[in-house]
């Protein structure tokens, strides 16, 4: 007999195949459309299999967060791997070094010191490309100035070893045009310069939808291979949309208004990300009020007999990337039917 | 030669092997002094060998939170197991009933219908020992007065394959006062229904070093044996005491006050129980003012050049049971030698 959702232990992961099938197409379709390349991030589903579907349907290749990640996609036949990150100490570029004959790699440099350690280790028989990392406003990594791109780019350029990539930023959020009139700037220095820009990398779901143009030319949405109530706020996706879930189970009735899940912020991490609640059950407007580790209490807004000790309800995320890194393994589903249950390959991979 | 902390590659969890050893001693020194039983949770380090050296050390058995975990440890050699927690469902039941064969098993109801569970699950051949969980001001599980908690014993004397092994609470924060007057009211209760109650459990870290006496008889703290940045803020421990960190590596420098941690949210978790900043930097005054995935940033409080590209730092998080949670391995550490590397057992036993 075909397995369901009964069929599970709670709490589960639950992905959404044919809700994934239509984010990734049409996503694909909007790059296609708007002239610009499409580089997913894995960091949201770790899977090998749904990097190669979206490397089918027209991606350029993959974006990763960490080596680790990289080394378990590569395992898993993917050819171009980009990790925009940068990769320092002696351990990790060996590493790097080793994946670099393996597929075809890009990183990140935001310092001399991080170019020096590349220049240092790679030679012009096999050499590693790299991409100069801008802060146009995220505060997070990053050059601080078109100069200082320019500066990292010819000190990229010298290096036997490395070849220039071009330029990559984590856009701020609601922050496009900000972040768009900085690497227009820095684009012009460049060629006043003379050095060729080939690649500029940008973008992530919840700016997925903004037209193409503009000096980015490849994306590297992730959460919008599931979405999450995040990107629903953000309005990158309805609720409809979002394809992973949280399958739990009611497990106290302390009260006529208060309902205990078996889950808590170990299997949906205590990430607000400025919202009310730490998840919403699915086809209600309930939310989970509290967490602790193993629990989430869910406050009812009038006494309720529903949902009993022993029924099961769907959470949506407030953050569905953090989530495939709590789990071993998720559950691929087609409506109440559970078609495969996978390893999450690139789950725990932190350095 | 001998492996140092130079040898890691990061992030990596540190474990302070001296640390650990002083606050298991310490605890359950003020257990035995102020008699009662000490039955530390395992959720903090999910470790075997720190489990059964808390038994060693004059630990009564240990507490879980989840039947996967209890399953790792029964695996591990531990003999007495608590898992206050409503075990709802079939496919649970079945589990529960294979542990309960295996070693002395008890765990908790706050509803007729878990009772009704359990009481359909076991029989009079290997019984189940369940306690009932009290809401004593937590405001998560438990029933809601001593009227309900001594309905529910009575319905577990009931049932052949059930045993009433006594009251357990999981107290509100500074609230030991009022769950005490709570439990001490249910205790005069069952009493007058002449019901012997020969077990109450309660106490965690925050509250470990309240003074004995008053209805528990035995306490489930977990933290206290790493410690972390709120259980300091708590006055369960000072800083020195904290025994879990993280090891990081500064990635980026994009400012003279910036520094990027390659320590993000994946590591350190968005936890904040209250305080500011999502980590405390080991020797200093600084924490980590914001985190993405995978960076971590501290704002300094003036430009600085160090920590430079590729020193490294020790983070002591907010909450250091959700850390074991979200990494494969911890390193042993004595100084700053690393003494072992070991798996962590019973991470991602989510159900």
């Amino acid at each position: 007999m075909a397995k369901t959702l009964a069929d599970l232990d709670t709490p589960a992961v639950l992905i959404d195949i044919d809700r994934v099938e239509a984010n990734l197409g049409r996503a694909q379709a909007h790059a296609d459309q708007h002239g610009y390349r499409l580089r997913p991030h894995i960091k949201t589903h770790k899977l090998p299999r749904f990097a190669q579907r979206q490397v089918a349907l027209g991606a350029v290749g993959i974006t990763v967060q960490k080596l680790g990640e990289a080394e378990v996609m590569a395992d898993g036949g993917l050819v171009d791997i980009f990790l925009p990150y940068n990769i320092v100490g002696g351990r990790k570029l060996a590493r790097l070094k080793a994946l670099n004959q393996r597929v075809a790699l890009s990183v990140t440099a935001d310092s001399p010191d991080t170019v020096a350690g590349y220049a240092a280790t790679f030679s012009a028989d096999r050499p590693l490309t790299v991409l100069v990392e801008c802060d146009t406003g995220g505060g997070r990594c990053g050059v601080q100035t078109p100069a200082q791109a320019l500066a990292l780019a010819r000190q990229i350029g010298m290096a036997p070893g490395l070849r220039f990539g071009g330029l990559m930023t984590y856009p701020p959020l609601h922050g496009l045009d900000r972040s768009n009139a900085w690497l227009t700037d820095a684009l012009a220095q460049f060629r006043t310069a003379g050095i060729a820009v080939d690649r500029v990398s940008g973008g992530n779901s919840p700016d997925m939808w903004a037209p193409g143009g503009g000096p980015v030319t490849e994306r590297r949405p992730g959460t919008y291979i599931y979405y999450d109530r995040f990107q629903v706020k953000e309005h990158a996706a309805s609720l409809d949309d979002c394809a992973l879930t949280i399958l739990a189970t009611v497990v106290s009735r302390p009260t006529a208004t208060r309902v205990v899940l078996d889950t808590g912020s170990k299997s949906l991490t205590s990430d607000l990300l400025g919202m009310e609640g730490f998840g919403l059950i699915m086809g209600t407007e309930l939310t989970i009020k509290a967490l602790s580790e193993e629990h989430g209490v869910i406050e009812m807004p009038v006494a309720s007999d529903w949902p009993r000790i022993g029924e099961r309800v769907r959470i949506i995320p407030n953050h569905a990337c953090v989530i495939s890194n709590l789990f071993d393994t998720v559950q691929l589903v087609s409506g109440d039917a559970v078609v495969d249950t996978v390893p999450v390959a690139a789950r725990g991979r932190v350095d």
